[in-house]
């Protein structure tokens, strides 16, 4: 995969899946029965490196990334939350208001949340160089979606208000989480993550224009601060729906621009160039194809996506319910691809 | 508005709003306690009536859309449906099997949804050439998700499955109801529609290499059949989400296209050129925020667009909870705007 993002010569395109470990997977629901909170899952080092390995172990993906979410460091910066199993996540103090703002306090990884340095450190012994360690974070924009909605949204309005009418309170929250994920991302890789996939899941909510106001800004701090202490860890950078801003996206100057179903690949690479390492990106629905359809359209993507420069993945993250014996033959087609 | 569709000189752009009539608007609310189901608000020709006019007298919208759903067809076609209020759209016999779609019968408008032509004739008659009339309906692939999924979806998982795996199966659906959406179209234009809105709002679904596959050819069939017969009935096709696929969707040849929020109107504009008319694509959320940000947003939109074939609008509905002042305000600053 670091081969492959550097743009030296690959025999074919390296593999992971976003939600690679998860769900889908009788092994890790089994795991469920008997850990039954997703932050018991995710916050035990023996569970998260268990479940990471999970897919591992059935797949052999190029990547492996570490189990946790995006809220995970939330914890560390006194923003109490909750992610409940059918309802998804709960922030207890959804934060509206400046002085909210003044009761965030900066991350301190290694204090708030070892857990995370502690399975990467483990994760990577395990691996070895046999695959990419990845570890991930959200973006400033996507966390204060959650932090600012009091949990998932489906239009984004008091954020978007926020951003929109009080400016001055949004900045001052952008900042902050700015400082917090570079921070975090720093601590990843100090920890062992050889590269670290910023989600801005949520950026598209903004038309084009206001990306470039009310994300781009920190997402180009972010690179380029993490740039300066760790120039060797690529950034993949994902956003969901960006087929409309991806030469915005590219700007922020991550390693590789993660790719969802909403562009063809064939259109990103001729919009991008070549020279910038792209992510992606079947659709997840493919999975629930057969087997010689799903064979097909792997083919289709690689040979849109060019031969070098590519990370195979898919569009979004893999579905609940996919089959499994699917997940193993989009694997298998990959790894017995040859440029 | 027809004027700006066919490119001739206009001295602002015209504007309407997607679901203009309805839940924003507290004369609707009001209405709604009396007549408590969407059905008999919107099969009822002086209910349907009334409910259109209530944007068109608040606000002097440019464009008049009639207060109906995508689905209300479906009951020519021996599809039971009903909408719900909270949960949306609920087909009671999902469509899944070529036998389920044995028994789905061709539309007769006239005598199965005749409501929908009287309301227009209606509506005609009161607006005459102070607005312009518009129809609309859903396209076939957005119909069939309803149909298949038996309601609204969040992943569409069987009916991708079912146009992956089970092809004879989808195209036999999607010709049936391609079928029914020319007959409608066609049926709304003879009664008074002088121009219709095909709302494909979730084709987006499809990566644009499945688009071009599972829903290109069928909206092609649409517009060239209603050309045919109604070659002076201007065609506006939307899609939400469609930035990646904007010039797949030119080619159905509608005459205008209306862009979602997740492109830029400059960008929409070089990549399809200004011969296309276009429409939109003010994001629903700036209507919630302060009249000056909202002025500033219509001017800039104006400006990218440039001064031919633009159609005014939001990228998407106006939402639930905008405050009528302000919708008052984006209507009245586009009036006042002269290029």
């Amino acid at each position: 995969m670091l081969r492959a993002i550097r743009g030296e010569d690959v025999e074919r395109p390296p593999i992971w899946m976003m939600r690679q470990a998860g769900r889908y997977m009788k092994v890790y629901q089994d795991l469920c029965k008997k850990h039954t909170t997703f932050r018991e899952r995710s916050e035990t080092v023996d569970l998260a490196v268990e479940i990471s390995l999970q897919p591992y172990e059935a797949f052999k993906p190029d990547g492996v990334i570490l189990f946790s979410d995006i809220l995970t460091p939330l914890q560390g910066m006194n923003i109490p939350f909750d992610i409940v199993k059918g309802t998804g996540p709960i922030i207890f103090n959804p934060v509206r208001e400046m002085d909210d703002i003044k009761s965030i306090t900066p991350l301190e990884p290694e204090k708030s949340v070892p857990f995370v340095g502690e399975s990467l450190k483990v994760l990577r012994n395990e691996i070895g160089n046999e695959a990419t360690l990845l570890g991930f974070c959200g973006a400033p924009f996507t966390l204060a979606s959650y932090i600012v909605e009091g949990g998932t949204s489906s239009h984004y309005k008091v954020i978007k208000k926020m951003a929109f009418d009080s400016p001055a309170v949004y900045e001052a929250l952008m900042n902050k989480l700015t400082d917090a994920v570079i921070e975090y991302t720093r601590y990843q890789a100090d920890s062992g993550a050889q590269v670290v996939q910023i989600f801005d899941s949520w950026a598209s909510e903004f038309s084009p224009a206001d990306f470039e106001v009310y994300c781009l800004p920190y997402l180009q701090r972010i690179v380029a601060e993490c740039k300066q202490t760790h120039p060797h860890v690529p950034l993949i950078l994902y956003s969901s729906g960006s087929a409309g801003f991806l030469e915005r996206l590219a700007t922020t100057n991550a390693d590789v621009i993660s790719l969802d179903g909403t562009i063809d690949m064939a259109d990103a690479r001729a919009r991008l160039g070549m020279d910038q390492a792209v992510q992606g990106n079947m659709d997840p629905l493919h999975l629930f194809a057969s087997q010689d359809f799903i064979t097909k359209k792997v083919h289709e993507t690689i040979a849109k996506a060019g031969n070098k420069k590519h990370v195979m993945n898919l569009g979004h993250g893999v579905m609940v319910g996919t089959p499994e014996e699917n997940v193993g033959h989009f694997f298998k087609t990959v790894r017995d691809f040859r440029y």
